[in-house]
């Protein structure tokens, strides 16, 4: 029977072509494979457009960010080896900490209540001169990368000792760095003089050169510590490989003053003439910059970092950000150390602060609102640290360093405006997991890069031999 | 055989009669059984001599203290029905917080960045009249208790309206309670004219008259909204019952620039003229308030709740805090309601910022140190209600209203100093476990109280509903 030619075998030969030939007709191009994809979340990009998806994912290829978009137009045309499902969750850029010092953070809370002057001459210094070995600042590194990590900061500015350590520990935690050796006019615990400063900075900066997350820097560490050779000295080795210069600058009356009287300029002027300041300084704390002192920082396109915890804590004035950022000076936040002039690394704080402070200063609610204070601690700490071409914002080309955050929280709800609720309502423990550099480094709490059980030990050791080294004990 | 007298079942029963009588011998006393032990803890007492046991326990009967001391002691002489292994953590009084808004929770974050009077007249009370009923107030409280548990508030005192849902549900959730319904010159969500109010204050006075959580209070809003009479009204009702009265004082320029013109008095002078002020009152934010002020709430036994997040945000200006210590006021303090005020009820936030605004008004980092702010939320916070007989510190006969806070997270460690960990490192959400009234009410970070997951999705459609109110979605 010529039906035979249709029997069960033929039927599902001609479908198979007919269904082949349908998918070549309506074909949908394969999807895109990238590492990894985060999908579904509340998408606050920090972008130029300042764009928030309410649906919205991100495609990540090796450490770069390839696409951000709403999910339906992401998810089909990706698909992630790795997937972050944050449906009812906030995504946005990890926070950059514009100044600390993380190895201090073995001192947390070492000598609370004294004047920055007092604190640091009385206390810090020799607590450093008896404490700070390379171990040291290993594992004061670990114990500020796992804080840090816990409350969404993903890059960091630090200046230290031994800055080669903190390097190698902030790579081995997939955390972000602009890292720099601290140049200082008296022996330090790691250099005794400036040819083994200027030795080993050489080398340090050598070393990483081309890094994908350490950029190494020269910290000469203010103008109350350090010639004018030595601050000239740090700066030449720093432009010499294209390297950041991080330093402190008019963060105390005392500093103002001793500056006019000795140099007849205020702090920022004095660096001005002696050839410090450029497009590749960041300069912390910022607190005592009249107009002249502003336009000169934004004329130099120099990055500045405000630390309200610690400017408060401290008692050392109250930095003019809203000037500032009028200014044309882009301002980052900073926790600073967390060693009595803090005494934390949890930046969502400072973003909080930042807002309070300048509202409660200027006594205007108006001064300094809750967008502002985010873009502070994303896209404008990005800028402030010239790194705005690789961080601060999700958009396709950056860097993949990106926060996860709950939004189940009794204290994440109802929220009318996300601005508001990132500076005023959550909080660092809100973060659920961290992505840097397309590396996820904390899933849902658990940080998979340091091992917590090692360094919170390890942390409470140290304290007791730095107690009993004070005679605290 | 006499030797049958000797036989298995004889020796046992010497063996008995032995045992016993070395038993009544070295008698080791009955360990006393009591219904909750907290051991093994770095206890954190806050009573008179402000004891701290490295390792403390505390022993609980019903809803009351009856042992505090070191471990060793305690464990020998108690046995408990529940424990609370509290070894490696903190345990402390709860946190007071001395003024708040609960049901505004649901307002979170409504139009920041605003001053306080055009806060309230243009936003908040419109938003009031278009959305505060009864259910609203419950499911606004039910959120607040669950967001002030999680951070270790175990008492709060609140100004509201449909006060009576207020402490029904503050009860529910098992917290402690100074509940104030609020009397203003205009209609208000709940009651309409003073008629009204009084008749509802009167019965909700009577009804939590003797609870053993709730103080039922009277809240006059302030005197920019109340009337003397209305003022003077409230104050003799509360009297009546020997309740609280809870009232805004001095908060703002603007209300001590009226008064002083309307009354030729402070507003502090002016409340002592027409009789507010004794030793039921507690008074909110007094920002505006000089020396002779200060003389007059000192004499009048008047508490004071300072709110510094709130007084930043409206840019309200700074209570004299150190001032108001020195003068011998009690000054506890408050997270104020989180409509655009604050935004949270995370009490370990005002600690640290009370410490910190202190020392950057006064420009003097020893103006308020971390012991000071410690007390402010805990012992002094309860002697500003006028509680201190019942709660703010770990004695015997207190309630047991107490928190374990964890210590093993990288910000908590090393630790030099524990008011200043308290103070300025550990967070709301290192509070791990919540006793109230000898109840444990969250244990391990889980509430057992409240329940969570309705209260949040609710809190969500509340927000929703309340945008659309004001045409904002």
């Amino acid at each position: 029977m010529k039906s035979n030619l249709l029997g069960p075998g033929s039927l599902a030969f001609v479908i198979f072509f007919s269904v082949a030939a349908w998918s070549r007709e309506n074909s949908v191009p394969a999807k895109q494979r990238v590492d990894l994809l985060v999908t579904g979340g509340l998408l606050v990009t920090m972008d130029g457009g300042r764009v928030i998806y309410d649906d919205g994912s991100v495609a990540v290829k090796g450490d770069t960010i390839v696409a951000v978009g709403p999910s339906a137009t992401i998810n089909a045309k990706f698909t992630g080896l790795v997937k972050i499902d944050a449906r009812g969750k906030l995504v946005m850029p990890g926070f950059i900490n514009g100044h600390t010092h993380v190895p201090m953070t073995l001192f947390r809370g070492l000598h609370d209540d004294v004047t920055l002057d007092d604190w640091l001459r009385k206390y810090i210094f020799p607590a450093e001169a008896k404490n700070v070995t390379e171990d040291f600042v290993r594992w004061g590194t670990r114990l500020a990368a796992a804080e840090q990590i816990r409350s969404g900061v993903t890059t960091f500015a630090d200046m230290y000792y031994f800055e080669d350590a903190v390097a190698e520990e902030t790579k081995a935690a997939g955390m972000r760095g602009v890292l720099g050796e601290t140049w200082i006019d008296f022996p330090a615990p790691d250099n005794k003089n400036e040819t083994e400063m200027l030795r080993y900075t050489d080398t340090f900066l050598k070393k990483w050169n081309g890094d994908s997350l350490i950029h190494a820097a020269v910290a000469p560490h203010s103008i109350y510590t350090c010639s004018r050779k030595t601050l000239q000295d740090a700066a030449g080795l720093a432009r010499k490989y294209h390297a950041p210069i991080l330093i402190h600058v008019a963060e105390m009356k005392k500093e103002w003053d001793d500056s006019e009287k000795q140099n007849g300029l205020s702090p920022v002027q004095f660096l001005d003439k002696v050839g410090i300041l450029g497009p590749e300084v960041v300069a912390a704390h910022c607190i005592f910059v009249d107009d002249a002192d502003r336009k000169t920082l934004a004329q130099r396109q120099v990055g500045c970092m405000h630390n309200p915890s610690s400017n408060m804590m401290l008692a050392s004035g109250v930095s003019p950000v809203p000037e500032m950022r009028a200014a044309g000076i882009a301002v980052g936040l900073g926790t600073d150390g967390p060693a009595g002039s803090n005494n934390d690394l949890d930046l969502m704080e400072e973003i909080d602060l930042a807002a309070k402070l300048a509202k409660i200063t200027k006594m205007d609610p108006l001064a300094l609102n809750a967008k502002a204070v985010v873009e502070m601690a994303t896209i404008e700490g990005a800028r402030a640290l010239h790194l705005e071409k690789e961080i601060g914002s999700l958009e396709s080309g950056k860097k993949a360093d990106l926060i996860v955050i709950g939004l189940d929280g009794p204290n994440a709800v109802p929220m009318y405006d996300v601005y508001a609720q990132l500076a005023y309502a959550l909080k660092g423990n809100d973060v659920e997991t961290v992505v840097i550099g397309g590396r996820v480094v904390m899933r849902d709490h658990k940080l998979l890069t340091i091992k917590e059980d090692e360094v919170v030990p390890k942390a409470r050791e140290y304290g007791k031999r730095i107690a009993a080294s004070l005679g605290l004990q």
